[in-house]
């Protein structure tokens, strides 16, 4: 079975002069290597022509299959559609069936189509129309002999969409690949060189064709065993046999695999013991209650939270003693186990979860710089609270302190606590 | 003056994978941009040394300056290093510098060095060290003739720390280059083909050097006016001339210019009128409170804010009456209003926010379905919610949901309103 192999090219300004995040060619990456389709390159080129032809031309030689985002919108800074033209040396035509698609879309949005969203209507010649239902830029198929161009819009929603349901069975349908296989191995709590030492020859005795990747983040790091084979069933075994042998190395630290981020496993966590959380968060301003949130059925282990960012909503709402505040400060290991224990009560939940710090740029003194951070525990038992010292970065320190609190509750959940050593 | 080039290179499969995204080109990007160095492409690759390669030598031929990231941890995936030995036909050397920044931040982390920290300290014989200061990895800087080639670690906050300090300031001795003038108009509550057919004219007529794009994203449309040219001060008021024509047009849907994000405009209008919020989210989850408290300083406007998931803590936390739960369910003209009435009232704020919704992908009914939100509002003279219907999906319904309710809270605070033809 050959290789087939895909390039992703983003075309637009804005992703060159760095005013949006391309997040499109990371899901379409992660997308196509579920597929077994190789990607081996990503470009963003600027809106011009001559560029996106000669990349056009370039990704023929090295891929089967060239993805192109962006450029399909009703305005004139856009140019993609003129471009596949004259890459293809081709006219565009009228589709009345795209037509009818985007009076439908202003019938259900009850607006009225302007001119501009009528040219959307026109496409070259010579692609195939993969319909896009939730927007008026319709997406492209181009095919040149075995070579597959597919034209995407922008917009995150509507490329996901068309490349899920159209793109992607079609492409399947078109070449024969191999299979990869990824499994992701997530650890919170541990440095990564920690970590790369402890795993040192675990790692020197992986199979060839297993290949490892650390990757950081503040507070985590995911471990990323890539397979490939010609026999799904083998290399599941294969790397089922390598990631069981983890949990006797580093198991504490491992709090789940795969797509599943630590806000999932608290909640599985609280599911299974039918037990509910409440969050009272200072310096975390909202993120623990935000990421949790972001969880559809959430409701079943998390009751609320309270956001106490001024010193007075800490007493009126959460009814920290003024005199606790007085003596101790607002960044103190007294504030955060009366946060969360007072969290815990006021909401009848079965953990409270508390932070409180100085996330900067400002704020900081010599006994408390900036960086400080307490994390309050309470459940019906036990209130304690855990003294972190970060880094002068006020965004680094939330996202960080965010990771240290879950992982804190993750632990304490476990029965297992978390020591002086861990991160 | 000639224009400088620049090709921005992400080294690492776990970009191609689609498993991180990829922020450090967005923010190089951004940073040549206000240097006057035009970013003509950003390829992301493998970690493969025949790739690395062909790159770097295509990329010497279109730019002056190749900046790469990533491929530089202590861990055994990362080749970046040699592969710079290989392109420049050098060997590497042991640089004392770099071993004693390292021994220094491990002094400060009290940690102890492994073996694989003090590789670290090898790097290509031509290469001048740029010093990480929060990190291990050394940046490196290269020169071949006219050319420069950055070799930059992956992580973002010791990258951006290396660049800004070290890389930027000498790239601008090094190259003499035109003045690129960006301004960005941020709109909120109107759509793009809307805000594109009302400035029509106004596009046609802008002059030549200055490019027009439309930039939305969900409830926001952001305009970016590039102008290029020899003066900063004729660039600057050209540009200037033609954005003051804009209030008159679209006044009431610019909420802010540049990098101000409707977070700040909501701050900025508080503290200007003496006035503080309080937040009572159900859908959105934390969202509000979390965008508001990333800002340094919100505790000047911001008390606080009750995340309110369960049905329950409706009504013991935010004292919403049983009664009206009963008749009208959470999500509810009467229940936004009772949410926003009493947060204001709890919290001892100017205004109260409140959101509640069905954010799917479940919950949803015949009379309200997924996408289903009402936004409240109260201020000490009047409360009032606002019914929207969004979308089928989740993450979008909630981005979404955080645009409508600060516009919402933006048009109130100006004393404005928002309309029934408003998004």
């Amino acid at each position: 079975m050959e290789t087939t192999y895909a390039e992703i090219i983003t075309i637009g300004d804005e992703i060159l002069y760095g005013q949006i995040t391309d997040t499109n060619s990371q899901w379409l990456g992660s997308e196509l290597n579920k597929i077994g389709v190789k990607v081996i390159r990503k470009s963003a080129i600027a809106d011009k022509p001559e560029d996106i032809l000669s990349t056009f031309a370039e990704a023929e030689t090295r891929a089967d299959i060239i993805i192109v985002t962006g450029g399909l919108g009703p305005t004139k800074d856009d140019i993609t559609k003129h471009t596949f033209c004259e890459y293809f040396g081709v006219e565009m035509t009228h589709r009345p069936e795209v037509m009818e698609n985007i009076e439908a879309l202003f019938k259900v949005r009850q607006r009225s189509l302007n001119k501009m969203n009528q040219t959307q209507a026109l496409v070259p010649s010579n692609a195939d129309v993969l319909m896009n239902k939730v927007g008026t830029a319709p997406g492209m198929w181009f095919e040149k002999g075995n070579k597959t161009f597919i034209s995407m819009p922008g917009v995150p929603h509507e490329m996901k969409k068309m490349i899920s349901e159209q793109a992607i069975p079609r492409l399947q349908k078109k070449y024969e690949t191999p299979f990869i296989l990824h499994k992701m191995v997530k650890t919170i709590g541990v440095a990564e060189a920690v970590l790369a030492e402890t795993l040192e020859d675990w790692e020197t005795n992986l199979p060839e064709n297993i290949k490892l990747a650390f990757l950081p983040r503040l507070g985590q790091v995911r471990l990323r065993l890539t397979a490939m084979g010609n026999s799904l069933e083998e290399i599941t075994q294969e790397v089922e046999q390598e990631v069981n042998k983890l949990p006797d190395l580093i198991g504490k630290y491992i709090y789940a695999y795969d797509d599943e981020e630590v806000e999932h496993t608290i909640g599985k966590l609280l599911m299974a013991r039918n037990q509910t959380l409440a969050t009272a968060e200072s310096c975390t301003g909202g993120l623990i209650a935000n990421k949790i949130t972001d969880i559809a059925g959430c409701s079943a282990y998390f009751v609320g939270g309270i956001v106490a960012y001024g010193y007075e909503v800490k007493v009126s709402q959460l009814g920290v003693k003024q005199e606790t505040l007085d003596e101790h400060g607002a960044v103190s290991e007294q504030v955060a186990m009366e946060m969360a224990e007072n969290v815990r009560k006021k909401y009848g939940s079965s953990y409270g979860l508390a932070t409180t710090g100085i996330a900067g740029p400002d704020g900081g003194t010599p006994e408390k710089p900036v960086g400080t951070v307490w994390i309050g525990y309470s459940d019906e038992n036990f209130t304690f609270a855990k003294h972190y010292q970060l880094t002068p970065n006020r965004m680094m320190n939330v996202n960080f302190t965010y990771n240290l609190a879950m992982n804190l509750l993750r632990r304490q959940i476990l029965g297992e606590g978390v020591n002086k050593e861990d991160v």
